[in-house]
C-alpha cells in the first residue's frame, strides 16, 4: 500500500474532514456458551465499542501490581529514557512504553488470558502488542487528554490496516468520575472520521503531548456526543476496560488530590500487521508502533503472582 | 483593623500554612417550621457546607435566565471591559462582573426570596452582594479552577471579617461529572486553612486566571480530602448550590463538547461588612469587593419574568 493510495478504505489528514462509514466488524467472532464472555458482555462491546469488566483480578493481584508500578515510577525499576514521556510543563513521569519489555510482571498481565484471550475472542485471531504502556495521571496537576481514535493515528502514522485491534486499560488506582476517568463515546466506533490535515513530520513528537493534527473538528465531536452521549469508565483499582481501536476518547485533567494510573495495551490482530504508514512519510518508532512482531502472544492461565 | 494584626482570629499568608478551627457559626439563625428551608436542608448545610437546591425555577424562569445570558456574551448586551475576564490562552470570556449592576433580569434573580431569603436566613441578617458574576466555561477547552476557600481571599484581600457570607450559583446549563462541574469537600468549612505566602501587589490581576497564593498545600488539601472526601453538584439548568464562605471548592477542566455556565452571587451579611484588608496592603478593586454597599439588598417574590 501506498502513502496517500486511492485504494485506502479509511483515508485520512485530507483537505476537509469526512464522516466514513466503519468497513469492518467490531466482533469479528462468534459467541458460544464456551465463550470467555457472556452473550451480553459480547453485544454489549460490539454495541458501545466499548465493555468495563471488575472483579477480573484477585486482591493480591491488584496490589501486586500497584507496587509494581510504582516500583517502575520511582526508578527502582530501569527504564529507558527514550520510553518515558512527562506531563507537559512539569518533569512528572506520564507515560511509560514498551511496558511489557521492561518488566516481568507487566509482560505476564498482558498475556493473561482474562485480558488477552478475551480480546482474542473478540478479534477472532491471534493477536500481538501494538503498544503497550503504562499511565500516570498524578493528583492535582494531571493534564487533559484531547478527543481521538486511535485507529486513525495508527492507520495514517502508523500503517495499521483494518479496524481489527483492541485496547485493554488496568486501571491501577481507584476511578471515579471527578480525577480524570476515561471518558467515550457509545458507539462512535461505528463511523470513521477522516480528519482534515496533513501529517507534519515528527509528529508523535508533540503529539503524544498534546495532538492537534488527526483529532475531529469541535462540530464532528458535538455531533457525535449529541448523538450518542458521553459515558465513561469507572472502578476500583483492578477494573479492566476493553474498547475498540476506533471508539472516540479522552480524559479531562485532574485537581483531586487522587492521581490515576493505569497499564494499557494495544492488541492488534496478527493478520492486521502494520504495513507501511498510509497518511505520513515514516512510521513512527517501535516504542509507539511494534513493527516486526516475533509471532503472537502466548496466551497464560491462571494467576499473576 | 490593621494589616497583619495580632488580633485577626483568621490570619493567613503567613510563612507556613497552619490549619485553625472556625470561630463562626455555618448556620446563623434557629430553625422553625416557618424557615425558607427544612430542618434536614438547614442541618444538611450546616455539616457540609453546601447545599444543592433543585426545582427552585420554572421551566420558563430558566429560559428566560440562559437567553439572558447568551445576549450578555454574544454582545447584544453591553459590557464594560474591565469586568470582564478572558480563558487563559484564548479571548473567550470566561466572566462577566458586576452582573446584577449591568442587568436587570440577573439584578432580580440576586434578590429573589428563593436565593437571597434563604441565605438571609442562614445568615440571620440582612445582606449585600460583595460579589456578583456570570461565569461561562466554555466546552473543548474550559480550564480548571483550581481548590481554595474563598474567605481566605476575602478575609486576605477585601477585609471580610467574619465567616459570615454565603454563595450562590445558579445553573445555567445542565451540569454533570465530566463537564467541569463545581467539586466541594464536604465540611471543610470547619477549618481554616490560613495560608503561606506574602500577597503580590496586585494580586487578582493573575489569581483570576490561575490563583497561586491563598491556595491550601497539597498536602493540606490530601489530607482534607482523604478526611471528608469530595463531592460535586451536578444537576439541570436552574438548580442552585449554596456555600459556605470558608467550604474548599474547585472544579476541573473540560474537554466535553457541552459547555458550564452559572450565575454567582457571593452574598455578605450586613453585620460583616469589609473593612481594611487582614493581609494586604490595599483592597481589590469594587468589581471583585463592593467596598461601599448603599444598604442590603431588597428581596423580591414572585415568579421572575
Amino acid at each position: 500500500m501506498q502513502w496517500n493510495s486511492p485504494d485506502d478504505i479509511y483515508p485520512t489528514r485530507l483537505e476537509t474532514e469526512q464522516w466514513l462509514e466503519r468497513r469492518d466488524p467490531t466482533f469479528w467472532g462468534r459467541w458460544t456458551p464456551q465463550a470467555p464472555l457472556t452473550r451480553e458482555q459480547t453485544e454489549s462491546f460490539e454495541e458501545n465499542g466499548y465493555l468495563v469488566l471488575t472483579d477480573v483480578f484477585s486482591p493480591l493481584e491488584v496490589t501486586a501490581l500497584q507496587e509494581e508500578s510504582r516500583r517502575i515510577r520511582s526508578g527502582e525499576s530501569t527504564l529507558t529514557a527514550e520510553n518515558v514521556i512527562t506531563e507537559p510543563g512539569s518533569n512528572e513521569v506520564r507515560t511509560v512504553f514498551r511496558l511489557d519489555e521492561q518488566n516481568a510482571l507487566f509482560d505476564r498481565l498482558a498475556r493473561d488470558e482474562r485480558i488477552a484471550g478475551r480480546v482474542s475472542y473478540l478479534l477472532d485471531d491471534e493477536v500481538y502488542l501494538h503498544q503497550s504502556r503504562l499511565n500516570y495521571k498524578p493528583g492535582f496537576t494531571g493534564k487533559e487528554f484531547y478527543w481521538h481514535s486511535d485507529f486513525e493515528t495508527w492507520h495514517a502514522e502508523d500503517g495499521m490496516p483494518r479496524m481489527r485491534a483492541i485496547s485493554a486499560s488496568i486501571l491501577l488506582t481507584d476511578n471515579d468520575a471527578l480525577n480524570g476517568p476515561l471518558m467515550l463515546m457509545p458507539g462512535s466506533h461505528r463511523s470513521f472520521i477522516a480528519c482534515a490535515g496533513e501529517t507534519p513530520e515528527d509528529n508523535h513528537k508533540t503529539s503524544l503531548k498534546k495532538q492537534e493534527v488527526g483529532v475531529p473538528s469541535h462540530d464532528s465531536l458535538t455531533e457525535m456526543a449529541d448523538r450518542v452521549g458521553i459515558d465513561y469508565a469507572a472502578g476500583a483499582a483492578g477494573t479492566v476496560v476493553l474498547f475498540d481501536c476506533n471508539t472516540l476518547h479522552g480524559s479531562n485533567g485532574n485537581i483531586t488530590p487522587f492521581p490515576r494510573s493505569n497499564a494499557f495495551f494495544v492488541y492488534n490482530a496478527w493478520s492486521n500487521k502494520v504495513v507501511d504508514p498510509f497518511a505520513a512519510r515514516s512510521p513512527r518508532p517501535a516504542f509507539l508502533s511494534s513493527r516486526n512482531p516475533a509471532g503472537p502472544i502466548e496466551i497464560a492461565g491462571g494467576k499473576l503472582a
